[in-house]
């Protein structure tokens, strides 16, 4: 859109380079270029900086995949966590928001991905066999998978399921049912006929 | 929000950068985080430099105040330009924006914020005696104003009105109207008392 006449080159790189960012268009990418022109020249520099830096620099640790400073992350480092459960999720994004909750004290495995055959994406792309072997090795009891409730989701955690079935491992899926919030009118059939079938006995001191 | 036992201090420093640009909250930011981390190494050196460079290099016109690589700007050097009319915009942005609809093809002079008593913008912080010096020096005949039509842009273009009453330009302002595509019902009072008072000669060829 911004293409004719650039009134700069430097200008124009950036904006192009900006551009490249998930959801952002050359309307915002000017935005920002023009922000960053009114900032001082060292809050610049910590941006740029921290990109390049961030690229570099990032390891995965090498047991559960997670983005991490160190060959180990933080997490499978952490002595105060449980080390009998391994919570299965997609991408680092999934850890970041599950660690939010507060909710769940084990330890992670990123898959990398999901098994996707329309994109291509079968299970030797996803860190599948390193799940088998830490459950095997470790003194794990309880897998823990926290996939989307997608078709791409189900596949994986049935395949999950298959290959984990000889280990003796308890096997566990987060709950589906009705996010908090939601008006029953509005949900979707499955939705609600799984939540009526997995009804819980009612706790009124969490219940909420 | 994603403040909570961060997995990479790399990952943290650049979310919160990230999150200074205008617009972008620390969901964002997460996000375009996470999508560097996927991208090709070569393609974030390219955004981290470009950042670093547009800060570091950037120059503005001596003669229009416009962002360039070079000391007077691509335009002002432009010989195909008319050299007679100059229109006086708020920020680089406005003169991207009227370079867009290639319906100019004179010169700008940037006066780099607009008189706002509020945000204790007054006119000696604005580049106006430069605007006066060259409408003194050079050849110009028009003076064309291209500001926003709030309070403030109102303002400025009377106080620049007075401050080059003497020097025999003639002064215009950008056409106040109905956008196209807006609906009569839905246009304030004031914008359609003026597109009433100013309404103009019917094109039949032009009209659209």
């Amino acid at each position: 859109m911004y293409r004719d006449r650039w009134p700069s080159q430097l200008l124009k790189n950036t904006v192009e380079e900006l551009s490249s960012l998930p959801g952002v268009g050359s309307r915002s990418a000017l935005r920002f270029a023009l922000h960053l022109l009114r900032q001082p020249q060292e809050n610049v520099e910590r941006l740029g900086n921290s990109i390049l830096r961030l690229r570099r620099e990032s390891l995965y640790c090498r047991e559960c995949n997670m983005i991490s400073d160190t060959e180990v992350c933080k997490i499978c480092n952490d002595s105060g966590r449980d080390r009998g459960c391994i919570c299965v999720v997609e991408s680092v994004r999934d850890v970041i928001s599950i660690e939010n909750t507060m909710q769940y004290n084990g330890l992670y495995h990123v898959l990398g991905g999901i098994i996707s055959p329309m994109d291509g994406v079968g299970p030797s792309d996803l860190s599948i066999s390193k799940l088998r072997e830490r459950v095997q090795k470790e003194d794990v009891t309880e897998v823990f998978m926290a996939l989307s409730t997608t078709m791409e989701g189900e596949t994986t955690a049935y395949y999950l399921y298959r290959i984990l079935q000889g280990t003796g491992v308890h096997i566990s899926t987060i709950a589906r049912g009705i996010g908090f919030g939601d008006e029953l009118e509005y949900t979707d059939e499955v939705t609600l006929g799984r939540s009526i079938q997995n009804r819980q006995p009612f706790d009124p001191v969490n219940n909420k």
